[in-house]
């Protein structure tokens, strides 16, 4: 016997899993579909050099690659935004401009698996992207996506943070830290929300910089309020030199609101950082106050020089990502259901042999009405049908033996009130198409 | 700059092919949630013992490994009907016994690829299953579903072939032929259609029949006529031996009949093998006549041991697999269109800027109300906005400037009248509601 098991980090999406997360995949892509973008797919399959060099060093060292020829030429894919871009690249002069594009597939990466907190090793992303387009109307508009995709949900306190990847070399300018590194200083700072500022105060300073430059640094970070005060204090600190930055931005949180964004919704958060390498403008993550523990929902931002390692051509663009599964664990949380799931509530009995032909006519007719039917695997009791039914939560069980055959009737039984009433085949249809 | 490609044998599904093939699969989904499935979704990469020793020697070889840990630990999958099993075997204490599942998702096959001819080495697999009944009402079921969703579609003239694997060593003996294998004789006898009979003697004298071997072995594939009339004729050739497999038959083609699948559709085909190991029961293909090129559209048949190879007692199960690339060849090519898709027809300029918070507040309300809308990315000259707008084949450009503004209207142009009205943002939301 061959052991069934599953490799760690790896999941089945048995049905009950799968159901309410078809019905979120639909809903969102109705959004996308009302912004315009269409879909796309690209293989799980990627030459390395294609996804090398776009995620920093961790993230590289967790793609899978494949035995196939040598180990150096496969590898599964990543992210679905480096694809898109060597994509585009391959296809470009036919297609149309601006690029926009959905995506929603699953990818893999060779995790430090927590299953329990819900970390993975495969995992559906489900993007978005505008390819072509300059800043900031694309950003905004994927701002106003996400307000809607998750108000349509039925989320009502979320806020939607955003800045800019271009304001961080500056503030650390102003701080007087020349080293470490941007990104080693930002993948502290993104820790502040999670850690606080104290524990955040004592990583920077194991990276080495003084009480001076961290208390500067927090000059800036400590900046809140409305956007419009924000950019005021940050010029008045930083100067001219980040003039282009806060004009962008400004026009930037004008199209947001122009689209209807509550201002509530917004948050200008400068220790916003996001993690992966390629992004160079705007960036954005929405949350849910009440679940901080969830993470983001979505998140994402503009990456203007990533579809250029394919063209040596500098090609905008700007995207995001939607957290599936987060938001359907914060769905599960705030009791949200999405409307019904279009499966069968009914179940039809067989249990007379002499009657099987005209249950198997009239299960047919049902479902070519249209009408979701499961009919029993085996000829077995009216006592074993009721318990399978019951087992996979119907509501309604069809009975026809050898007198509703007689009758031309079926009974129908309700298996929560134990009510039974007969039908004739068209009242029966006329009832089913009730329930969908 | 590094070189953007694709490997061999792998493609991308751009806008153009994901919107037909999209509509095609939520189609099918219908049909099979009218039948009571439900959607289950297993990972792509599996140990590779799992799938190991179910396909025959010349599937296994095509099995794509992992470079992780060592190359004999992982591997992607080559079909979804082993992952089945193995999460069947792993899920069987609390799964509602039958346990009907669909999955359509992505296999992999190193295949020598053959892009003209539709040969890929990712590809997608649209299946569904009954695991937990036995035989012919499960079988029966599926091939009312494959008339379901094949009629549904629009095609008229299609025919599905139906036999029982466990015939062919019953033929062998008749034939007076011991060696070589069931399968090899099967893999020639399974090229008729193709080849014809003349070759296929040729093959099977290849293989050291004899010509009296051959002959007897056609006194049986010739038999053809109404599944009543060939299960008659074979028992007269055959004898008592066959009598429980004709049973089967009999009572499955009595099935098919009560669930109204016309006698026409069913061909009882004597040489119809279907290649892989695992199947023990009645198997069955669909065609469609006029396209003998594109092959079977759909396939399948019961496989009661697979399951047990998990959990060392024999579990009866069947299923079939819908070929959606071919459905979409053959859809194409006679010509069929399945309800429009949900995609924007409408396609807003920006021009001013002086309106640009305007068109962004109606672009929101248009969307808000479920009615798709492509926002420019740009500001532009509205010339250079009718031919993006053209160029990305829309209807309808929406134009709103100063004057329009003023006025609070919008201007609706028809791009292929070329007539143009305006509207009030109510009459907008009236009339794009008519479009979807």
């Amino acid at each position: 016997m061959i052991k069934p098991r599953l490799f760690r980090g790896f999941r089945d999406y048995p049905p009950e899993e799968m159901l309410p997360r078809e019905k979120l995949i639909e809903h969102i892509k109705h959004i996308f579909h009302r912004y315009g973008f269409v879909p796309l797919e690209t293989p799980a399959i990627e030459y390395v050099d294609v996804l090398l060099g776009k995620y920093g060093s961790e993230g590289e060292k967790l793609i899978y690659r494949l035995a196939y020829k040598d180990g150096n030429t496969l590898a599964l894919r990543y992210d679905l935004t480096v694809p898109l871009a060597r994509f585009y690249a391959m296809n470009y002069t036919h297609l149309p401009l601006p690029f926009r594009r959905y995506q929603i597939e699953k990818v893999w990466r060779a995790e430090h698996a927590q299953m329990t907190r819900g970390r993975f090793r495969e995992f559906y992303q489900c993007d978005v992207d505008i390819v072509g387009a300059f800043p900031p109307l694309p950003d905004a508009e994927l701002i106003s996506l996400i307000n809607d995709a998750l108000s349509d949900i039925g989320f009502h306190r979320f806020i939607i943070k955003t800045s800019h990847r271009k304001f961080l070399p500056e503030f650390l300018r102003y701080a007087g830290i020349e080293r470490p590194s941007e990104l080693e200083v930002a993948r502290v700072v993104d820790k502040l929300d999670r850690l606080g500022k104290e524990d955040v105060v004592i990583e920077l300073e194991k990276l080495g910089l003084s009480a001076r430059q961290i208390d500067k640094l927090f000059d800036i970070l400590d900046i809140s309020g409305e956007p419009d005060e924000v950019i005021d204090r940050l010029s008045s600190l930083l100067g001219e030199r980040i003039s282009g930055i806060c004009g962008e931005m400004k026009r930037f949180f004008d199209m947001v609101s122009s689209f209807g964004v509550p201002k509530e919704k917004l948050v200008f958060d400068l220790s916003l950082m996001r993690g992966l390498d390629y992004y160079t403008g705007i960036v954005f993550e929405a949350y849910l106050p009440d679940f901080p523990d969830i993470g983001s929902l979505a998140g994402g931002g503009r990456y203007d020089n990533l579809v250029g390692l394919f063209m040596n051509r500098s090609v905008p663009a700007t995207g995001t990502t939607i957290g599936v599964d987060r938001i359907l664990t914060a769905m599960r949380r705030s009791e949200i259901v999405l409307k019904d799931e279009d499966v069968a509530k009914v179940f039809f009995a067989l249990f007379d042999k002499g009657s099987v032909d005209y249950v198997l006519s009239i299960v047919s007719h049902l479902r070519r009405e249209g009408i979701p039917v499961e009919l029993a695997g085996k000829l077995c009791s009216l006592k074993e049908n009721i318990q399978t039914a019951a087992k996979k939560n119907y509501r309604y069980l069809l009975i026809a033996g050898g007198d509703e055959k007689s009758k031309a009737v079926v009974a129908v039984r309700d298996l929560k009130t134990r009510e039974q009433k007969e039908f004739t085949v068209s009242e029966l249809v006329k009832w089913g198409k009730g329930l969908c």
